[in-house]
This record gives C-alpha cells, structure tokens and sequence, in this order.
C-alpha cells in the first residue's frame, strides 16, 4: 500500500514537473514551477536512494556507492558537455567546484550528521580511508599546479600543461579502480552486514539504478532551468548558482543515497558516494571534459580561479581530517556543514 | 613549612608588585619594576598549577584543563575589550594570533617537552586528538576565509561576512562542548590515575583556582606594563610585542599548569590546556570579540594579516601532525619549539 | 661466475666513462658519451644498492639506510660547495630542491611501486612514520618562512634571517639524530629479519659502501656533464635541469639502494633511503650550505623560489599522507610518481 502510494508520487510528480518544464511557463510563475520541480527531485531521489541500497545488497556497500556516484556524475558530465559546446568554461568550472566540495562537505556532512544522531560512532575500513585522504590530496595538487604556475606561461602552453595534466589524471583514475576494484577489492570493503530481504531482485535493482539516474538527471535539468529565473531576480552572482546552488541540485542523488545509508548505519556506503564522488569529478570528469573540449574546436584548461581552489583546498582538508581514523560521530557531521555554510557565505558575498 | 614559605612568597611578591604598578613608577627603573613583577607571576602561576592540579584531581583531566583554559582566557578577554573599547583592533588582534601559537606551540612545546625527559612516551586519548586536529583546522580555515576573500569585497561586506563567520564559530564551538562535555563525554577522556590525595577539599579546590586566576590577570597585566617600557626602550614592533612578549606572559596561567601535569605524566590535561586553549581562543574569544565589538559602535572584523595567518596555520598543522597519534615524546616538543623560536625571529625582524 | 660478470662491467664501464669525461668530448659525439656514462652509473648504482644491504645486515635497516643516505649526500655537498664559490646560488637552490622532491616522490615512489608490485602490502615502523611526518612539515615550514617574510625585509635582515633559520635547523636535526639513534633507538627500528648470509664480511661492506658513494658521486658529475649539451641543444630552462635532470641522476644512490630494498620487502630501509635523505637535505645540507657560504663572502639566503616552494610543500604533504599509516601498496606509489610527473611537466614549461 506504502509503496503504491510512492510510485504514484514518484510518477506523478516527475510528469508535472516536465510539463512546466517543456510548456509551463506562459502559465504559471517561476515560484510555482519551482515547488512542483522540487517535489519531483524528491521523489527521484528517494527512488534512487532505494535502488542504490538495494545494488548495494547485491554488490556490496563499495561498489554500489561507486555505481551511485557514477550514475550521478554521468548527469552531470552530459550538462556540462553542453556548456563547453557553448564555450560556457566558466559555467562549467563553477558547477565542477561545486560537486567536488558539494559531496565532500554538504552530501558528507549531512550523511555524518544524521548517522551520528542515530549511533554513537559509525565505523568504516580505516585502510579505504587512508587512500581517500591521498587521492583528495591528489585532486588539490592536480588543480592547483596548472593554476599556479599559469602566470608564467602562455596561454597555449597553459593548454598544453592541462591537457598532459588531465591525460595523467585520467590513467591515475582508472589505475585507482584497477587497484581498488580488482588487486586490493578485499582489503577496502566493509563487513557485509545482512539486514533482512532486498527489496528487489538483482536485474530489477540495477535498472531501477539506472532509471532512477536517468530521472534524477531530467529531473535536475528541469529544477535548475527554474533557478535561474529566481537568481535573476535576486542578482545572484554565476558563481554562486555554479558551485552552490546548481551543485546542491544537481547532488541530489548523492544527497537522498548517502543520507538513507547513514541511517543505516551504512556509513561506508555513504562515505564512498561522498568522497567516492568527489574524487570522480576532480579526477576523471574534470580531466575527461578538458579532453573532450578539444573536438569542439577550443580547447577548455583546467585552470580554476583563486576562490574555486580555496573552496577544494579547504574542503578536502577538512574532509580528509575527519574521515581518517575511520571513524565518524555527529560532531564531525556539523564540522563539515560549518565550513560549507562558511563557504557559501564568502561566495555569496564575492 | 614550606607550604607557609611559598604562601609568603605568593603574597608577598604579589603586593609587591601591585604597589609597584599603581605608585612606583616614579622611584625606580622600569628594569626592577619588570624583576618585581616576574617574581611575582612565576608564584601566582604556581598557584595556579596547584589549584588545577587538584580540581582536576575531582573533576578530570579534560574538565580540569578546560577550567584552566578558560579561567586563563576570562583574563585576555577582558583586556581585550578594553583595547576594543579604544579601537586598537590591530593590537587585539596580534595578541589572538599571540595567545593562539603560544599556546600550540610554547606551552605545548614546553610541556611535551619537560614531560618527555621524564617520561619516555606519554600517551594520551587518541580520539580527542582526533578531533582536536580538526578543530584546529577549523579554526584555520574561518580565520583564513575572511581574509582571502576580502579584496572583492566592501568594506561593509568584510563587517558582514566576519559578523556571520562568528555567530557560526560560537555555535560551533558551544556545541564542541555539548559534544565533548556531554554525549561523548566517556569516549574522549584518559583513564583516571589517582596518585596519593588531593591537598584540598573540592569547593576550596575550585575557590583557589578562581582566586589564582583573578591575581595571574592581575599579575600578567602589571608585568605587561613593564614590558611597554622595554619595548619602547629596544625598538621592537607593536606586533613582535602583541604576538610575543605579552602572550608568553599572558600565558603564564597556561604555562605553569600545563608543565605541572605534564610533569606528572597527565599529558592528556597538559594537552587539554593547551590545544584546549587555543581552541577556545580562535573559536570563541575572537568571534565574541566581534560581536561584543558592535556594542562599541565600530565592528571589529575577522581578517588578520598574511603574517598572523601564516603563524597560526603553521602553528595549527605542527600541533596537529605531532598530537595525532595520541602519544608524545621529548623530540616533539622540540618541534614545536623550533617552529615557535622562528617564528618569533621572523616576527621580530619584520 | 655471474659476480665476476659485473665486477668486469663495473670497473670497465666506470674507467670508460672517466675516460670519456677526461679525454673524449674531442672525438666522439655527446649523444655516445651519455650513454656511456649512463651504463656506468646503472652498474655503480648496483654496487652501491650490494653495498647498502651489505651493510643493512649488520647494522640494522635504518642505519644502513641512514648512512646510504648521507654518504649520497656527501657528494651532492661537495658539488654544492663548489657551485657556491662560484656565486651560482640559484643552481644550488634548484638543485636542492631537487634533491628533496627527487627523493620523496621518485625515490619514494619507485619504490614503494616495485615493492607493491612483488608484496601485497609492505609494512615499517608506524612510529618513526609520525616522526617523519612531522619533521617534513618543520622542513616545509623552515624553507617557506624566509620566503613569505622576505618581501618585509632588508636583504641583510634576509640574510640574518637565514644564518638564524640555518642554525637552529642544524641543531634540530643533530637533536633527531640523538633522538632516532639514542634515546629512542629501539621504538623506531623495524624487526629484523634475516635473509640468509651476507656478501661480505662486516669491515668489507662498511668500505665498498664508502668506495661505491665515492664512484657514484664521480659516475654523478660525469653523467651531470654530458647533460649540459643536451639541455643546451633541447633549450631547457636551468630550473629544470637543476631541479629534475641533474637530481635524478645525483640520487642514482638512492635510487638503486631504495628500490633493491624495496624488492626484498625491507620497506623500512626504502623509506629511510629516501625520506631521511629529503629531511638530511631539508634540515642539514641547505641550512649547512648557508653557514658554509658566510666563508666565501657572500652569504647565501634560503629564501627559494615559489616554485620551488610549491614543488617541496606539494611533495611533503602527499609523502606524508602516504607513509603516515605505516603501510604502503603499488598504489600508493603510482600516487607519488603522477605527482612527480605532473610538477616535472609544470617546471619543463616554465
């Protein structure tokens, strides 16, 4: 009965939503498509948060989270694809910023925080969070190298730096899942703990894992078009919607996944989708759309400004400090949102 | 017997050097007014030890450090708000950027140290370290925030955003304490070692360590009026004074309790006063102060300058490297005082 | 038999290449003189890894390791010296960072990469991991310190500065030194495990070690002249030669002993190979090599470029979030590699 009532929800509200998207706005103001776009994430979100548990069953709590933030971020590599047509690099570096410390403070913070109230002190495999703490370092120094030395190159070297920079990357990236997918698996996993039946069967979960994506990808498109009518009208800065705003949407499905495995008691899951995710936008999605500007004839860099490099620097930081010893308790969570809102804040004023 | 010499002494030396402040100036050199009032703080602040050495005998280690800390920095905060009162916001804010690497870096230095020589490791609760490493990167990170994003900003945006920064640092650092006085209180305290009795009863216990931080404010107040005079006399800048020599005296509270414990193998409560203190400075004491700085009619900011803010980052990333694995030896301390010793140096030629 | 093979190759290969660097840039071109020079330091290199191990039996890992390190930095002080005389402050300042990021991240890296590749996981002193966290940090604070002061300073005041900074970090050193070897020799050295016989008798490997650092540091310099056409002909920035091509070939020493380590899952001995040789550089050659300057009349600063700045601070942090857990996988080591390649790209384009 529950879930009939959930599905009818779920269905509804992603419908209406894509009939203000495609038609509504002559009829009905921005504040209103707003609210309707906002309910149908939530919906989504919630159906993707339940798909993931239930591949998570299957996989094991690593590779679903890795799967979660996959399909996330694979919604938000074909946005951005369409930015860099339009030559938007600024658009698209802002909304890069905005996954990497959206996942690492706010979707990380929120999954701490609300895990924490309900257990005292969550654990996760201390080992998997010893390399999480290197590679975030990695995606510091990786943005921050061809920013800092730009100003003594010319700007087609500075090209040349960022495409040998994000080729690197890349094989770094693929290397990382060689080692931790394939020759050190059992040494980052999570115990597997069993609670009760999934709730579908293993083919249904991993389509319902790429349908949910599918949706939450449309889903975002259609509440960030309704963003922007809302920034104009309270003159928000591009930076400010790019790494804050859009970021907060567009992290949906990290967002509604990594909050349910908290609570879950999960909180190894939750971490992987966080960081997990983070670490696949600075290190592959980043490096991978530099690469694929160059088909469309200008090549983008991957020189970030000086504000972008403070908010991933001071975010990975922090994330890494906490997440080390492999331990998490609520406290940690409202560190991580401390310095989100501290952030947002600066960026709001800029 | 030699308690009653030590109590004449204390008194003494005491009086002695408050005549010497509100009347003396006329009669004798600034050089015996600065010997006078030494004396007396090295008594006073062995007082102090004693009194927390035995409140902590009842209440704990943390909760005895965390009286100390705080008794400690009632005394800064008041002189504080006198300079405010004045708008020396230069000066306050040079004596913050003082009270927190002396205290990360000298007090705990010391301690490490001198404990060190007598103890071959000295271990203390691995989880508060934890999470006194990302309190301290906290504390980095919302001083820092403020001033890197202050050239795109206003005058009266920089009043804002330092304005929200501290309301959201004291709510932060309040529920620190709900933390770690409250739910996790068991987690984050060392094992209770009970060595012989207390020398007092518990209310004459926390009626002396009050009392003996009302005279080391008073005491380290009248030395640091000395201190103007040599300062004058030897050229030395306003902020090699603030950040300096008026912190080691300022200290002094710290200083003496902090060495007493870890002298008697309580390095967890050495720790506690001092990392415990900076803490509290960076991430109450300042915040207050601008707030409290709006009752005054200008608004102290947060932004401190690029020397201050490398001192307390390299303060804060020492402290939290060599307090992270829960156990100190004597080479640490020497870290930690080589860091300090140039600092000074490079503050002192600037 | 198959000694006998490499006693002939070592010996030829090396007189070859002394004839070579003496007689022979007449008569034969400079690409045949590399590749001379370049065989005979692989088989020094081997001689001096035999040696090393040799000596490693007897002693123990870390102080095999030890003397590796400074007998391969005897040689690079030597070249310095002279550099120095010349005036050439900007090469030695290249070459020492070089030396230290070298070491870290190319030393390091290999082998911790060819180590992971053989063991699954390798493990060393988790202690002397802490301590050799934080003394890189002191390493980045000491050189970073002259650099962001500077621009406040006279150049005499500069120049004080360093004599200052130099002293106290050669007494820190000297002081880790008697920590590491003395007071707490037992907690940092890694069980010792025995592998059959050594080559040698005792006396026999401590003088191959003295014989083997002395060809190498000929076989260096040989190598190191036959670089400077090449980087003349490709147009190479001084930097980078200083920094890169001449320092991978001058940690030659390192290299060989670290990796041959490494393959005999002796890790411990690799990781004092190359981060105790960095922190010998760091804390004693650079700070010496200022004091020894004062003797030629013109002192040299420590003040490094922020390149350089950035190429040792970005090496620190990640060497030290890799080997702060005491254990190390092939992964880790493609970690420290990408680093070094990335700052390797970034300093050949400026």
């Amino acid at each position: 009965m529950k879930r009939h009532g959930f599905t009818i929800g779920l269905v509804g509200s992603f419908a209406l939503s894509g009939i203000v998207h495609y038609a509504g706005a002559a009829f009905i103001g921005s504040t209103v498509q707003f609210i309707i776009s906002a309910i149908a994430i939530i919906f989504v979100a919630g159906f993707l948060g339940k798909a993931t548990e239930s591949v998570a069953h299957y996989a094991g709590e690593r590779v679903g989270g890795f799967l979660n933030a996959t399909f996330g971020n694979a919604a938000e590599l074909i946005i951005s694809i369409f930015l860099i047509k339009d030559g938007l690099f600024d658009v698209v570096k802002a909304s890069i910023t905005g996954a990497i410390i959206g996942n690492m403070l706010l979707v990380l913070g929120l999954s701490v925080l609300l895990g924490g109230m309900k257990y005292r002190e969550q654990t996760f495999n201390v080992k998997l969070a010893g390399h999480n703490g290197s590679l975030m370092l990695l995606a510091v120094i990786a943005l921050f190298i061809p920013a800092a030395f730009t100003r003594s190159l010319t700007s087609n070297e500075t090209i040349n730096l960022s495409v040998v920079v994000s080729l690197i990357l890349i094989v770094a990236y693929l290397l990382w899942l060689f080692f931790s997918m394939v020759t050190h698996k059992d040494d980052l996993t999570d115990p597997v703990v069993e609670h009760g039946e999934a709730p579908w069967s293993k083919g249904r979960s991993v389509f319902y894992l790429i349908l949910a994506t599918v949706m939450v990808g449309f889903g975002s498109e259609w509440l960030v078009g309704t963003l922007d009518a809302f920034s104009h009208q309270f003159g928000l800065s591009e930076l400010f919607v790019g790494a804050f705003l859009i970021a907060i949407v567009g992290n949906a499905a990290e967002h509604s996944a990594a909050i349910i495995m908290a609570r879950k008691n999960k909180i190894g899951a939750a971490i992987e989708i966080a960081i997990g995710s983070s670490l696949q936008v600075a290190l592959f999605v980043a490096p991978l759309l530099v690469l694929l500007s160059m088909l469309f004839g200008k090549t983008m860099d991957l020189v970030f400004t000086t504000y972008e490099l403070i908010a991933i620097g001071v975010a990975a930081f922090i994330a890494k400090s906490i997440s080390q010893d492999g331990a998490t308790t609520w406290y940690e969570g409202v560190l991580l949102l401390v310095v989100y809102v501290v952030l947002g804040i600066a960026f709001y004023l800029v």
